[in-house]
């Protein structure tokens, strides 16, 4: 499947990117790191860089707001950066969707080129110039559509990863292999997960994300199937960012969001029984069962209504047809959606 | 000549905005104004709106940044405003522009109508879809590019203006002559000011604008002679903001800048020294004459190398061949920009 030419698989990033700078003119080059990015990843890189400066962020999805907006341009700004200078977001989504957000409003809009570090980054940020920051209690609910003029897609950096972190990632792989590759979708369940070929599902991931977002780049219909999993994860996602010792990494709350809307397929789709338990019982075995506690429900709903794909009062969700094959626009109530917490929370017996 | 579809010079707003509300389906409407606008300018809308949110902001340029932008996305939110509904934005630069960039980048991008009530808006805000903020010192520092689904121009709203904010906006009806129609600026010349015709000027403005801007939409090249007069009128209206008593309307420094790029011209251009004296007299004939005091100009000066057409170390100007032929990228020293002010502190005698 052709790739757009912005997307780079490299197994020689240092080559690649310093290429990439020298054909380019680049009057000024900035990268923005956060402590964990500036410490693993960036000695792969710094050897391809001229004279530059470097911004470094505190990681975390909570520090993915105007405020670190503000920083950041401010950072730009005290360097005097032009139009024609380069930021390089080195980092998971969090710094990609933030330094891509800043980078394209910097005297309304300067390059920037996006390093995904993470499983998760490189498998489902890096394609679909979806750019932003959280506001609120709200995720990416502040931002815009803009592609980066590069994306470097290396696997050496999931080195730099722990297994949650790789397990959050897999999570997207999932998610593309249940909304489009059925086989595939056959082929994860019958390997066990240590075994799994991550650079292999990276460009799998990749190439599906890419087919659907060109052909619907700005969301107004098809692009709403990679939310699968979303509108339910998301609430449950950005209830628990600021509960002590609750917080969710953003690929678990998805693994969780995928349980209650295969259920909610299955609800208002022909869906099946038999995939729902399949489909249950494969993300259990991955990421174990995390029961969410009745009152935290209404809180959560509360958030679900906020989703950005909704209309009007509507929910509005994406789900499987079968596997392999998921649609959108498809409206629910707030009680399917609490219901399929409840369901969520039954599970923890399928095996 | 042609204008784009989405510019509606209208004698009836309210028929005419009621229209493309009716033809739309927007989910919810916000009108954004401020405690003038409110007052003056929307009694002339209002019968045209169903069921809207109203968003009045305090008016001012001080006004124009991502603190006031974090109210206005905070206000959107509370109210639950979806991806399918419209901001109107009732006001001058400040409200469009400021509104534009909140609007687009409220989840994403929801459409938005520009409703410029001063002569400063309908002559220059109207056109050419920069949107933004204002940023520490710096003028428009953060911000993108994107056009509103409709404005409605109606010279009704001229009768709201006090006669200094009518001469702000008339800076820039100057500035489109200059740069491109010789014949129109010895018109002006030879009109009382008090005769013009502004509903006419403006239309004239409008179509110079978007000449230049449907050539050049995100400012390559050509569109940089928009900034004529702006290179040091920007500085001076920034330098002057904060300080209070001495503050200039935005028409009012790019009054000033366009003296002092007239002189730039006749140093690094053929322009010869008669239009100077030309366009500086006609200038002076309007606006009087301000003396910029000499211990400011550094400081000025500092701000005009932060300008956004600036590459590296250099001043980008947009200078004058001739009257009606501007052109750009011409660089210039610090020492140049601030003998230029120098020359303006010099013309108070000219007639």
């Amino acid at each position: 499947m052709k790739l757009p030419d912005n997307i780079v698989f490299s197994d020689n990033i240092e080559k690649d990117l310093g290429e990439f700078l020298s054909e380019r003119n680049y009057s000024q080059i900035a990268v923005l790191a956060d402590e964990n990015t500036v410490k693993y990843c960036f000695p792969l890189i710094e050897k391809a860089l001229p004279q530059h400066t470097l911004i470094v962020i505190e990681s975390g999805e909570e520090q993915k707001n105007i405020d670190t907006c503000m920083r950041i341009w401010g950072a730009l700004t005290d360097a005097a950066f032009d139009r024609k200078s380069l930021l390089i977001n080195l980092g998971g989504g969090v710094i990609g969707d933030m330094g891509g957000f800043c980078a394209s409003t910097y005297k309304r809009g300067i390059d920037f080129v996006n390093i995904p570090t993470t499983l998760l980054a490189q498998v489902d940020a890096s394609i679909g110039g979806k750019l932003g920051v959280d506001f609120n209690k709200y995720k990416n609910h502040i931002g815009l559509f803009r592609n980066p003029e590069k994306v470097f897609l290396d696997a050496r950096f999931f080195d730099t990863l722990s297994d949650t972190e790789k397990r959050s990632g897999f999570a997207e792989i999932i998610k593309h292999c249940l909304i489009r590759d059925a086989e595939k979708f056959d082929e994860l369940t019958k390997t066990p997960y240590e075994k799994l070929n991550l650079a292999e599902l990276t460009r799998h991931s990749v190439e599906i994300k890419n087919a659907v977002v060109a052909e619907d780049p700005t969301e107004k219909g098809l692009r709403k199937i990679l939310n699968f999993g979303h509108t339910v994860g998301h609430a449950i996602e950005s209830y628990y960012l600021d509960k002590p010792g609750k917080k969710l990494l953003h690929g678990e709350a998805v693994a969780i969001g995928m349980i209650c809307e295969a259920w909610l397929s299955m609800k208002k789709l022909p869906f099946s029984h038999e995939e729902l338990e399949r489909v249950t019982a494969y993300i259990l075995s991955i990421y174990g069962h995390r029961p969410i506690p009745g009152q935290d429900i209404d809180e959560i709903i509360k958030l679900v209504k906020q989703d950005k794909k909704n209309e009007g009062d509507k929910i509005n969700c994406s789900l499987l047809h079968r596997i392999g094959d998921c649609t959108f626009d498809i409206k629910i109530e707030n009680r399917d959606a609490a219901s399929s917490i409840e369901y969520y929370n039954s599970t923890t017996g399928i095996k």
